[in-house]
């Protein structure tokens, strides 16, 4: 039996870089699927191209309108491309018109083996073991689908900063790759619900994810859980920011993400 | 006579969401025009569209390779559009083929007055006026017109970290807006330096902005200089990353920015 995750992002090749898929009902949320596994799902068309060369360096993946339950076309554009690096575009189309809902670009790239220099710091957490699962939340099927274990800061309690320490881990278990590093990148809750106790409606504009490790580090990951850290900026104008990172349990930074949500008061 | 930068970033519309515009002189860097005023041009072919709505919110440019001295084409393509949000493509493509040389996406907004909390703070800083100017490089055209003036952290200068604080302000002055914003948020030296006092190869791959202030906002900021803070968190496989955040000088955050860059061992 395949993993609900390799279910949510499989694709039918339909030609010319075109590819068919479906929204997975264990990943919806409240009104689109998880945005998560919609990147997971749009950089798997780019990870599966004959021609794609590298592993992920970046992907920005803007949120232009709500994915629809349903069926999903997915195109995507080599732009360009050298020995060591290659440029895609990436959109999501759904409807009779091939309407757009998600617009995406990302940088694969081969990386060397060279100086290397973690500046930031991973966080000192109370063990996975030890911490408390985050418990399922009504119409939101995609929380079933993560192990997620606040350590530090949690949602709709009012606390003086927004910095927040969690465990996550895929439910479930299921080695990490690229694509379900990108996906967990989109797994923390909004800053906005730590400044202000109250539930609002929110919707990501746009998230940003730096990759700094390739497939083999990824591959000697396994399926243990991460650690990840996000922190609010600024809230300001109908949007509200957070800076994230996801951290191997013995301290190596996989990736760097960022968001831009939308929220109404 | 008008600034150089409105000149550097000056385009002819030739229809079809199509614009020329030629690289200035007076930006170049050692081997391509400084990336800011690429990303300043490629968000002026939006800013000057007749259908385009609100404020930018979000910039994601893609350096795919290096822009050449002389005529280039910016093409842009509106992806998505709503009553208060708007999704761009765009496109710097030269030469005889069309080669896409800058890969972009934005978000533009109409922002709304409401909840605002900033958490991050602004760095304390000796004033501007008490402040060396960074002198010009040989090579670098552009340094020139930046008066840029280091108050932390200096390039090839080793330190125990790589947070910096500089002033920046155009040369000669120019009222801010979001064109220059975004140029500015490429103003910052590349980290790698000062981790090591030796200087290697580098070139931006994927520059990301978050733009927090709108048009009022940004007129009311006027010539003043600004407050430009980056700080790396990893350096591995060949890239380099930084977060950055664009202050101005009574402590408002303009913008918050991310890159990541390639160096050569």
């Amino acid at each position: 039996m395949s993993h609900p995750f390799d279910d949510a992002i499989r694709l039918q090749p339909l030609g010319d870089r075109r590819f068919a898929g479906t929204t997975h009902p264990g990943y919806l949320g409240m009104v689109a699927p998880y945005g998560g596994v919609t990147a997971a799902t749009i950089l798997n068309a780019v990870l599966r191209d004959p021609e794609r060369i590298g592993d992920p360096l970046t992907l920005t993946v803007n949120y232009a309108a709500a994915v629809k339950q349903g069926p999903f076309v997915i195109e995507t554009r080599l732009v360009r491309s050298t020995r060591t690096t290659q440029h895609w575009s990436m959109q999501l189309v759904q409807g009779e018109r091939d309407e757009i809902a998600i617009n995406a670009i990302a940088v694969f790239a081969i990386r060397r083996d060279t100086f290397s220099h973690t500046e930031a710091t991973a966080p000192e957490m109370t063990p996975f073991e030890a911490c408390v699962r985050t418990p399922p939340l009504e119409g939101m099927p995609w929380f079933g689908r993560y192990d997620i274990r606040h350590a530090r800061g949690r949602p709709l309690v009012k606390q003086d900063d927004s910095l927040s320490h969690s465990w996550v881990r895929d439910d479930p278990p299921r080695p990490l790759d690229h694509a379900a590093l990108a996906s967990i990148c989109d797994v923390f809750f909004p800053r906005i619900f730590m400044h202000r106790p109250t539930f609002v409606p929110i919707g990501t504009v746009s998230m940003n994810i730096y990759f700094h490790a390739g497939s083999e580090e990824l591959a000697r990951h396994g399926d243990a859980p991460v650690k990840a850290v996000a922190h609010g900026q600024v809230c300001d104008g109908g949007f509200f920011d957070h800076q994230g990172q996801i951290w191997s349990g013995d301290h190596e930074l996989l990736a760097t993400t960022h968001q831009i949500v939308w929220y109404k008061e």
